[in-house]
């Protein structure tokens, strides 16, 4: 996939691996020397925090700069912290204002301080507008370097500028337009300013603008940005004002650590933030034992429910047979909807408002499936057991999917509304209510079709 | 977020919807011409197929186009069916050749070949070079219209080409440069070209390229592009012939959907492939129901194990109580591992030559998460029951957290070594197996210690 694969991915790791076993650092640097910046990224990010100290120093002052710009804002701290002041100095200094604020959210205060003491006046004005707006918030992620246009230049103007801002400017592929007030008017593509005559005014170029306040949710604008296939979106202030530029490429990076967060959560655990094999064992821990012991607690409530009907199953224990089966599918059910939603929800196809339209869908989509399951469930235990037991096994089948597909489907929608993230409020809850509600189901159909 | 919201969200969702319940075609123009293209889309994307055919013949011809263009392939398929055959035509021909061959897979082949004839000789031409490649590779999904410079032009040879191609070429960002052979042997950027001398040579202002072969799996290909944070990726055959070029835009939608693949096979259910309110509920219910069957199937394993143990059941019925938290806790440990690992293949950060580094990972950190909740769950059995039944949970615990987070680890590795989706694979497996053997050590603790 890359230009010139020397040797293959496997190779390249055991060269590497071989190299730091020797604590050889001329050998670390061979092994490092001819990659490209992207081998040399996927080497680093599989090797522990000391190791990637050491085989980054080897390398070249602008081959460390591109490497080190490229990773993960945690995987950037670790190394900070294995860095001479001086190298962190010149990194940090060539880092891009948003980059440089991601970086400074993860080290401590007293480094950061430090850090944006020893930059120029102009970047540490450009880091501290960034720095201004709330974690989270796209304002953070967006780049206050850019070239604008006003409506009245010509074509000719407007590239005179570009070309005199080429160095700086983040991208100069689609420039926004702006008023005397720095409001945003407009927005104008490279493409159309190559195509127009010299002497055209830009305000005969330039588009409606597509724009995000820089106080909106980081993701929210990214998938804006990503749905509106635009390679640059403007991020205004309250008054519309132009305060910086999200590329499409930030966008990625956004949205990329959303999905990664969303798929963890969904797991019922925290995202990593590092790479996997670059993150500790006792992270890896803590990210998930605090929701075991929610998800666990919450199974408690399933022993009480046990509890309740213990008599009922001394009389039949032919009755916890069933028990994993049917939990687990009124889980899986739960899990589906819930899934699918939280999903709908992050595309932005689904939205709090719409909680009816998909209770009524999902309440559906639940009875087909136990229907379905629920006739092979009478036949199957029909056969094997008892008629009565199939009844039983059908009956509460149907019940445990329909009941199951409509709190999976309200869960998220739930969460959203009440601000918290829909993967962290469905999970939990979807394993303990659904599983304790399916066992009550169970015994009450139980005790009226046995007559216990 | 976008320019000129003169209604909310909610607001132009309930005038369209009435002025379709009435059927008027006036009102329903009304409600979607003071809509920017985004906003007709969401709209769009929440209707059923006849009320979207209904909206869409309202759009402007531009409008409409435009609109078409963005919509996924599966719905414009819909479409496709709701309009005159003119009309399909117009639309068909406006697409770009990645897109239209995005839409002829979903189309009848009837209707795919009436498509095909129907556009210019050109055109054809274009859409076969990627309908020839084949399904779910990257050359499916690249442009094959592109801007190319020569080592020995000079720079405003080069800008007098792009201008050229102004209209055609999917991107003029960065040009792929290609030998006499249409080899890539590198890429300049517009940026560079702006930068230089009239008269600088390409050669001397290009880089080595990145590239991708047309026969890439589209996924990988689309997550080289974002990580390597490049604008366009050329697209090259076996002999590094240049044959088109993926856009981040693209390259973005395929990460979308893969992100929805997996999400979903996540949760147990295949992907809906049309937002999730356009989706017809049998639509829904085939997506989950085979998942579902398949989950219940092999979950019936567990009705076996607790057969073979029902007379140590029938002795102590208390077991039982415990049987819903003890899997619960199993299954939530094996997912938390797939999950991670799941999401780690996806982004390239472990590859199944990995399988040892992870399963000694998952296996500590699941004695980890074993050990503190086992620990947990023998004080509160020990106090709430008896202090044996506490050793007998707290045991199983351990065992059932260590067993489950290195089955859990090692299922996608496994997956995908067998060119299985890893969700696919993980899931299903970790909800039988981890269940059935959770089971069993559960029994067999509780027989030794409690010498039954």
């Amino acid at each position: 996939m890359i230009k010139s694969p020397t040797l293959t991915f496997d190779a390249r790791a055991e060269l590497l691996a071989d190299a730091l076993d020797k604590n050889s650092l001329p050998d670390v640097a061979r092994a490092l020397d001819r990659l490209s910046v992207a081998e040399t990224m996927e080497q680093l990010e599989r090797l522990n925090s000391i190791d990637r100290a050491l085989a980054f120093r080897t390398l070249s002052k602008g081959r460390a700069l591109e490497v080190f710009e490229r990773l993960d804002a945690l995987l950037q701290a670790d190394l900070v912290a294995g860095l001479q002041d001086a190298q962190v100095a010149e990194v940090f200094a060539g880092l891009s204002p948003d980059d440089r604020v991601a970086l400074l959210d993860e080290l401590p205060a007293s480094v950061a301080k430090r850090l944006l003491l020893g930059l120029s006046d102009k970047d540490r004005a450009l880091t501290n507008t960034v720095l201004g707006y709330p974690q989270g918030a796209v304002g953070r992620y967006m780049s206050p370097q850019f070239v604008t246009a006003r409506p009245w230049f010509t074509a000719a103007q407007t590239m005179a500028r570009v070309r005199a801002q080429l160095d700086d400017a983040e991208s100069i592929y689609t420039i926004p337009v702006v008023d005397e007030g720095r409001r945003l008017v407009g927005v104008v593509s490279l493409r159309d300013l190559l195509r127009a005559a010299e002497s055209d005014p830009v305000a005969s170029l330039m588009k409606d603008p597509l724009s995000a306040p820089a106080t909106l949710d980081a993701e929210e604008a990214a998938r804006y940005c990503a749905d509106a296939k635009v390679l640059v979106l403007p991020i205004v202030d309250a008054e519309t004002r132009l305060v910086g530029i999200l590329t499409v490429d930030d966008a990625l990076g956004i949205l990329e650590d959303a999905e990664s967060e969303d798929a963890a959560r969904a797991g019922g655990a925290e995202p990593l933030r590092r790479p996997y094999l670059a993150t500790p064992v006792r992270s890896i821990v803590r990210a998930r034992v605090v929701w075991l012991l929610v998800l666990a607690l919450g199974a408690t409530l399933t022993v009480q429910v046990m509890g309740a009907f213990e008599a009922t199953l001394a009389e039949q224990v032919v009755l916890s047979l069933f028990i994993p089966l049917l939990i687990g599918t009124g889980g899986n059910t739960g899990n589906q909807a819930a899934t699918t939603i939280t999903r709908a929800l992050a595309l932005g196809d689904v939205r709090p408002r719409d909680v009816f339209k998909v209770l009524a869908r999902e309440l559906r989509v639940g009875a087909w499936l136990g229907i379905l399951l629920g006739g092979l469930g009478f036949v199957l235990a029909s056969i094997l057991f008892t008629v009565p037991l199939g009844l039983v096994i059908g009956l509460t089948l149907l019940g445990v999917c329909t009941m199951a597909a409509g709190v999976g489907g309200l869960m998220p929608l739930l969460g959203k509304a009440l601000k918290v993230d829909p993967a962290v409020f469905s999970n939990p809850f979807i394993s303990t209510f659904v599983d304790a509600t399916g066992l009550i189901i169970y015994f009450l159909i139980a005790s009226s079709v046995l007559g216990l």
